[in-house]
């Protein structure tokens, strides 16, 4: 009989500053463009990483948990907490640190990691800035 | 090289009161029907909007979140908020207001909202009504 | 040896529509001191309840949560939850249904049900309007 | 005109102890594979059924959310909260109880139960095993 | 018959950067103390705002929660929210800003701004760094 | 001047099985008693611990986040996350695992290792079982 196909998610939150600032416009358009985010600020950031595979017969599981939440403490907690954005990490030099770019960023670096759990792939980065506040990359270009 | 297309959504709390009862039920079946719902009651709604789009390389944006929720604001907060919602709101008239319901109105009011923002599309409208019950509206008719 | 003296409390929810609007006031100063809370709306209320006492020997337990839980409901959901406070609960005619108000009501119904539960004594009654607004009771006069 | 699908969600919360351990594996393979899982330990689980329908017209609703929420109470909690997984589940008899596997059995029992509601259909099982992880299950088999 | 005294609690959401370093001690010292905080980071703080006073007879309120949040929103969100809090803040100049810190400071703002509500005092000044760090302050001192 | 006294409160997750039963009481008894709770289940529980002191002038902390966290992890989330409570915690034999009893346990382990870290005391520890009930001990003997 076919096997089911389960994601599971993880969630991790980090603590990190940013501000919002584009090299592509000038002081005037950056303050109309961000506005408060113009200046130095930060979240608690909630990143959430799912992964869709077969649920393995033997052990019940799509990946181990525990793997999972290493590549994400690895590629995004240990670079990111308690850091300023623009400043102290080296793989966003150059990077706008929206919410948006930060989903992808974290994509790119998750998604190699999980080409060796046999079956599984990355299906969705969702992250939080703020109760209000939410995006989600799920590997689209257009 | 491609763009990555995101979600982002914008999410908004609104305090109303209502009651569910059908004018093509009798009130024998409106009682059967709703149970408590029949009575007025009244919840903290919820409302999740999420728009889909591709992340502009000059700003590191899908739009801008403070348009985002300004279209919210106007579009479902201020006419909802603080009122009852089968006698004040006129785009209501007639409308039985589940939360399914209100789901697809408030799709109806946002979604014109954003053909001038190139690219972006509405994706999901999600309300929730409690802790326990949540709708989720993707403009799919059938 | 003394007893621990330890506080237990329980949370419920209930729905339910209300206006604010003082019978002490003119329309105009209604409309002045509740602004928005004048028209008809409602919320999810949570309800936590604190009662404090010795923890049983034989059962570990200050009271039984199932013992609490029911007097909660009897005297708090069954009578508000699905309800207009203004209009359909009997005990709170002529109360201005404020979360203020609320919480000395529930206070009244509830702290006699506990006299019974020797050495028990109700310490506390919360009650949250929404995220942001919360009220606490403590059954102090002054 | 067409009529719109709506998905509505309701969640439930239960307790249970499980522990992780496959037949498949060695007792230090189990120890390896499931680490502290692979002791008794306990959890609150929150389940969210999602269901798609059209709107019906009469009623506003996709199906009576009293109808779900008693399928959901008599397929879930009933016989899994306050229980061991492992032990005092019939129909988890065989099954390693890792929240995928839990996501899948769920999805069995309770898919059947809306055959009856016309137009519905069982869209998504997410279980949240902890603020930190979830699985979600779509009915998807390869 | 004597009036029940209350407390209301309003809460308000602000998103910073800060980092941690005493001017008292050497950079060794500061990073040894501070470990992550030493380097600029941020979060999303969630300020509790609780006064104490008399159910105003006329009105079934402690004081009006619109003055409340006004209070908070000009003493605390708008100096404070999306800024770098050991840069942008005249009045923390000096301050080490700890959430402890924070607390005390937020507190000698909004307590003169309540002497001229009748019967209402500042009890306690919460401040959720994260959702596992939270201080409290109640003006003792000693 | 005199020194502000702040509470700090930290709070961890930890997943446990259990199982109610009095050896006081007969098999009949605990099960009235005891009701669903006689069954093994388990839960995720929160432990909230609360420290009072002054802030240090030359920190800004009433003590170091870090070291409360480490006295909760090595007193509280190591000897039971992920364990039966009934069966696998030395410190709890002779205890019935109710929320009241691993309160009033988890005080008595932590409050000694606050005794070097000077003018601090510990002042509250709260347990939530669920999002519907949660006990404080505050150290109270009568």
């Amino acid at each position: 009989m076919s096997t089911p196909q389960v994601e599971i998610t993880h969630s991790m939150e980090f603590s990190a500053a940013h501000r919002l600032e584009s090299p592509a416009l000038s002081a005037e358009q950056n303050a109309a463009t961000y506005g408060p985010c113009y200046t130095d600020h930060g979240h608690n950031y909630q990143i959430h990483v799912t992964v869709r595979g077969p649920v393995d017969g033997k052990t019940g599981m799509v990946m181990n948990l525990v793997d999972l939440a290493a590549i994400i403490r690895e590629e995004v907690w240990e670079p990111m907490d308690h850091k300023h954005l623009n400043r102290d990490v080296p793989f966003l030099k150059g990077v706008i640190p929206t919410a948006e770019n930060l989903a992808v960023v974290c994509w790119e670096r998750i998604a190699p990691r999980l080409e060796s759990f046999s079956g599984c792939e990355l299906r969705e980065i969702g992250i939080d800035e703020s109760r209000a506040n939410r995006v989600t990359y799920r590997g689209l270009r257009a």
